[in-house]
């Protein structure tokens, strides 16, 4: 009785539900994956959807350099790279898994000896406040991660709570102990991205300020407050822009113990004489409405806990939300995969708010989010396509609650568009096509929702569907395909469009709104205004209705597509694969045409246009490693080859994934390709989100039990598992034969129980 | 009775307290009176003590040039001078009579054919957007402006609420009619000034957005929202910034009827056609908060009304806020005089928050405003002397709530200190000294505040009184003066803060704190380690006790002083004149010495030292135009010829004061040179706030009635009143002989009738 009172509540909590002792599933999470070349994933600590990613940045380099793009900057997407061999420091915020950045917000590192207060170089570490470490005294857990700073002989470890970073560093005995705060530093960094910085010492333990920067989001600004467990000596805030006005400031030593600063450039430190083997913790709470909104989610989420409590609690929280799904896998790699992309796909979106519901809109003011949790961070050419039909199963509740903050963002847009790339109360207009309309769809035809909420809903998807100056959409609306002389990547954005149209046109036929669905049905059919039957391709058309002379369907590079050529590309139709494989020639001539697609050889010169993907991350020239081919595997349904679809999958999961820091090869891009993986090991995909239907592949697991939020339990058993046995020769749902080749989103919702019989023959 | 029904209620208001009809008082405002040269007043439109001060600006000088000060600069601290031949536009927030300056935010012109973005020079107006224009066709009123354009061939009218500017335009037929948005222009501007800038057009006749500086105000945004009576056919938002970074914004043309911008220069401008003599109304509201805020202000203000409506209501405002002191006066200048005068200490402090008490702190976060009016702008150093010292006389109520604001600034302030120079959210340490405190002792010993208010806020005294890291003030604790080899302007801040400490020890006293009174009543007499017997002058004191060897007094520059030589500002003992004069050499030397000071001839190479003054703004040695001096011809009552204080005053208020643009010989400062006017012209004077005494000196009215907030009427009188009878034979005090200098605060709240009997001959 003492023991179980003793016990975190949020562990009895999860006891409560499960109804039994929670098995331990982060010891088979490992945030390295990801870490090394393309995944763009990080090692640090974060709760499930957190507003905090602490995490370890081991370089910094500059977007724009005299207005020039730097290319290095790309590796630097989530800050760290495993290759790396000294760690900058640890900030607050990270994207996981993205192909463009920003964020990497409030650097902080320890240092002992004289004070350094620039970063240094990779090369030379000692030239600055970075410090060499070593993988082998490194640890990243799912919300913990550690390591020893060998230049200043101090072990910092790192944990969270959803707005609160803690960091805990174990100091040598030293009379030069220092904590250095560095509003300067962030990712995809460029001169001039810091608008603003403020930074107020509050006494000898709290500092609060925030940081304002116009990069890919165009007017962000992150608040923060921070607490020391100990008093500091002495402390500074410098200035390292030029200052073109000091105006009556000129009174005071800025620099000496003066507890205001304000410019562009600035970075603080904070002294302390330490005994050996000494802990300082930080807590460093964010918020984007203000600096008394982050002391408020301070004091909310951490008042009367340390280190190890917080650490507890957010490895508890991940334990019970990593159960949602209960796996059974042929190896611990495999487990290790399947519960690292578990962990991955539970890190975007972001919550976006203060404990009190408070946020900063797309409009630039403040808003409160009442009756739901507001998110940000919505990659949404990447993420509709997998990771939001995989919430519709695991995560209604939350999925449901990122509609509600797809909606937030309607209302306060002056476009009157859903999100289209947003984070931070900003719009960043990255990739193409809208596809808050696909993920607002799926939830329409799979979930429960509100028909109020669902007829303004469905206001919004044909507003924004309708907003003739975004990105060739007036021609498209016009001509009915957007023209290649008129824009860029016009063929990519036609077949978006056109998916987007018929999610719209589900949504609308569900909700009796005939018009609506007769407009964006006809839309729909777009993807046929590309089809040049002479070359049998998609191809870029002309305004004047011709195609485009010069083509090349190898090439990803102005070919009127965008991360994915016309052999991957060409191919997206999701919403009709039978209408295009009809036009393609028919099943079985489509069929060798996939053939072809999985094992070409890509020529290098194609393949050094293959954005965002080691040469790993392609099969032939299909690439796995960009979203636009992640349905492809899955086309050979609609031909008589099924058995080719379940060979394919379980190629991809063993060659695409891998228990490894270079383990993905390709962005992750916030959890899109942990889902494909996710769905695939339970064996089905959502081929086109606004569909109830899942078609079948071949799973990886042995047995998977979904805890779903009804209550219920939906489970795969897959007998005669192997890694040789991956044809399916029969499935059964509840017990019967399933004659299909998918499974709908009721089969799933009603806890039904899937049986695949597994075998090394194809059943052709 | 239908009549009376259609009258303003405001206007009713007025009649029903008065208990008569209103008169008229605001046909003796002319703002253009200190416009000209060195008053610093602007012309524009606002009312008693608004947010909002819209008025014409005739150029913008930059601040700094390559890092450079510019000199042209000062002259443009409130927008307009009045030898300038033409305006480049009508912006929102103005200083009145400052010397050091800000604001200009959000810049409107109109104008009629070929578009043009830029504003022109002075030399040749056709070269931008600026017009021409004739003081021939210019009126300025309280409460209304109106302009005619020449170069546009537009009547441009103004007016405003407390929180919206009000504009009407008058255009001819064009088919090129522009309203321009100009949020580049900026008053003290300088390269960088803009931090960032945003501007969201929502329809077809509204736009909000903000604008974010650093300048005098180190980090301050203000937010707008503005709405067209007419919508407008076209219209753009034009980034005149090098774009370092522009991201997946570039898919959109942003400068086509785009409605969103964002970007540290930015203009905008929208089309419209129009008929001859069409009018075009813009209302403008501003917020410190939010665009909704400003909404929120538009609509709580104006709904429903349009500018002549709005016009009549400010004016209505004015006049009954004018006749809370109704004079008369021995010519109708006299008049003019006065009622500016009044007119322009009803300026300043401004109201900064919105309808709803929310503003932003200078911690940077959102408050509320909770039982009080929140103000700002305090130029302290200038407005403790006899503007708050009025206002506690005449706005005892508002004067109150500027203490409460000055608290709320306190509690929000990481120094934990009162305002020195504030505004907007922002503490900009101009000038010396820390008068809040003089500001609050007043208010202490004078108006019937709470106890536990009091007690609050001699805590904030204080507090600030003992910041050791403020302008030399550790020093001054630690050597009973400022040092001058370790601080500028050194013997001004020992004066300064000597006088300061008397006020706190005051209000300590009055509160019953023994050790507080003690601490500060010692200080009080630091004011003695400055002088210097040897040459009968304050001296400059080294921080090893030796005099400054350099030194001469009649110099203003690098002496210790600042804004004043030593004859003047040496004069600064406000709380023990007797005791300096004593110390000088008693009463008949420092008579000799005063007229002195009066009659000498200041050589030109002193005078081009004198800041912020014309040559009329002095009068022999004697400096009226800068602050140190306002008590100094009162001086005379502490020795054996107050008849001399009486000849003074009434020549200083000739001299110095009238009814012309050039009428202000020195800057108004936020109404401290009006106030000053304003005393004396009653006949009386605050010569040490904290004090309950006025000093009597020699009254201009014929006679004059306070109407105080008490309901009681304070009445003065001043029988055989000329322009020769500048002499006070006698006194009386309800009908009895004043045997004394000075009248109380008392004597007057209690609604006293003081009658001086005037004469050609002075009483010896």
């Amino acid at each position: 009785m003492i023991k179980i009172l003793a016990m975190p509540v949020i562990l009895m909590l999860s006891m409560a539900i499960s109804g039994q002792s929670p098995k331990n599933y982060i010891r088979y999470v490992d945030p390295l994956i990801g870490t090394q070349k393309m995944g763009h994933t990080y090692p640090g600590a974060t709760v499930p959807f957190g507003a905090v990613q602490l995490s370890p940045d081991t370089d910094q380099q500059p977007h724009n350099v005299n207005g020039v793009y730097n290319k290095e900057t790309y590796k630097y997407c989530a800050g760290y790279q495993y290759d790396d061999t000294s760690i900058v420091g640890f900030s607050h915020t990270h994207f996981s898994g993205t192909g463009h950045s920003d964020l990497g917000d409030f650097l902080i590192m320890p240092t002992t000896g004289k004070l350094q207060l620039e970063p240094g170089t990779k090369e030379d570490p000692s030239t600055g406040f970075r410090s060499r470490f070593s993988h082998d005294n490194e640890t990243a857990a799912a919300g913990y991660y550690k390591v020893l700073l060998e230049d200043h002989n101090i072990l910092a470890e790192l944990t969270a709570t959803s707005r609160v970073g803690v960091h805990r560093y174990t100091f040598p005995a030293s009379d030069q102990a220092h904590i250095i705060l560095d509003l300067m530093h962030g990712i995809y960094n460029y001169e001039g991205k810091n608008v603003w910085t403020f930074v107020r010492v509050e006494g000898d333990r709290r500092v609060v300020g925030y940081r304002q920067t116009n990069g890919w989001a165009r007017t962000r600004t992150v608040y923060f407050a921070m607490e020391f467990s100990k008093p500091f000596k002495n402390y500074s805030i410098k200035n390292f822009a030029k200052m073109e006005y000091r105006g009556f400031w000129r009174k005071f030593n800025e620099e000496d113990n003066f507890p205001e600063g304000a410019g562009k450039q600035l970075r603080a430190y904070f002294d302390f004489d330490t005994k050996e083997g000494e802990q300082i913790e930080v807590k460093f709470a964010l918020s984007p409405v203000s600096t008394n909104g982050a002391l408020m989610n301070m004091a909310a989420e951490t008042n009367g806990k340390n280190f190890d409590t917080v650490k507890k609690e957010a490895q508890a929280v991940w334990n019970k939300e990593l159960g949602r799904i209960d796996a059974e896998m042929l190896s611990d790699d495999d487990k290790t995969n399947f519960y690292t992309a578990l962990y991955h796909t539970f890190l975007s979106p972001t919550e976006y708010m203060d404990v009190d519901g408070q946020y900063k809109g797309i409009d630039q003011n403040v808003h409160k989010a009442t009756g739901f949790t507001n998110y940000t961070t919505f990659s949404l050419w990447d993420t509709y396509r997998a990771l939001h039909p995989f919430f519709n199963i695991v995560q209604p509740k939350r999925n449901n609650d990122m509609v509600r903050s797809m909606m937030a963002h309607y209302d306060q847009s002056v476009h009157k568009m859903l999100p289209v790339w947003s984070h931070y109360a900003n719009e960043n207009w990255c990739m193409i096509g809208y596809h808050s309309v696909s993920v607002i769809s799926d939830a329409i035809i799979k979930n429960d929702i509100d028909k109020e909420e669902a007829n303004r809903a469905l206001d919004a998807m044909v507003q924004t569907a309708r907003t003739k100056y975004y990105d060739g959409l007036g021609y498209y609306m016009d001509l009915g395909y957007v023209p290649d002389d008129k824009n860029s990547s016009s063929v990519s954005k036609t077949l978006e469009y056109a998916y987007d149209d018929w999610a719209i046109a589900q949504a609308a036929q569900k909700l009796g709104k005939k018009d609506i669905y007769d407009e964006f049905i006809k839309r729909s059919e777009n993807w046929r205004n590309h089809w040049d039957a002479s070359i049998g391709f998609m191809r870029p058309k002309m305004s004047d209705g011709t195609f485009r002379k010069e083509f090349d369907p190898l090439s990803t590079h102005g070919q009127g597509f965008i991360e994915g050529n016309a052999w991957n590309y060409g191919l997206y139709v999701p919403h009709d694969p039978a209408a295009m494989i009809e036009m393609k020639g028919g099943k079985d001539k489509f069929s060798a045409h996939l053939d072809e697609l999985f094992t070409m050889h890509l020529p290098d010169e194609f393949f050094a246009e293959t954005e965002d993907v080691t040469r790993e991350g392609i099969i032939g020239g299909y690439v796995h490693g960009n979203e636009p081919s992640h349905h492809v595997a899955y086309l050979y349904n609609w031909t008589n080859d099924p058995w080719k679809t379940q060979e394919r999958v379980r190629m991809i999961m063993k060659n695409q994934y891998k228990p490894t820091p270079d383990g993905l090869g390709g962005n992750d891009d916030c959890g899109q390709m942990s889902a494909w993986y996710l769905f695939s090991a339970l064996g089905f995909y959502p081929v086109a989100p606004g569909n109830d239907q899942y078609s079948l592949g071949s799973p990886l697991v042995k047995k998977a039990v979904v805890n779903l939020e009804n209550g219920k339990k939906f489970t795969v058993e897959a007998v005669n598992q192997s890694d040789k046995n991956v044809y399916v020769s029969s499935v059964t749902l509840n017990g019967k034969p399933l004659n299909r080749r998918y499974l709908t989103h009721a089969d799933i919702m009603n806890g039904g129980h899937v049986v695949f019989q597994m075998s090394q023959e194809p059943k052709k």
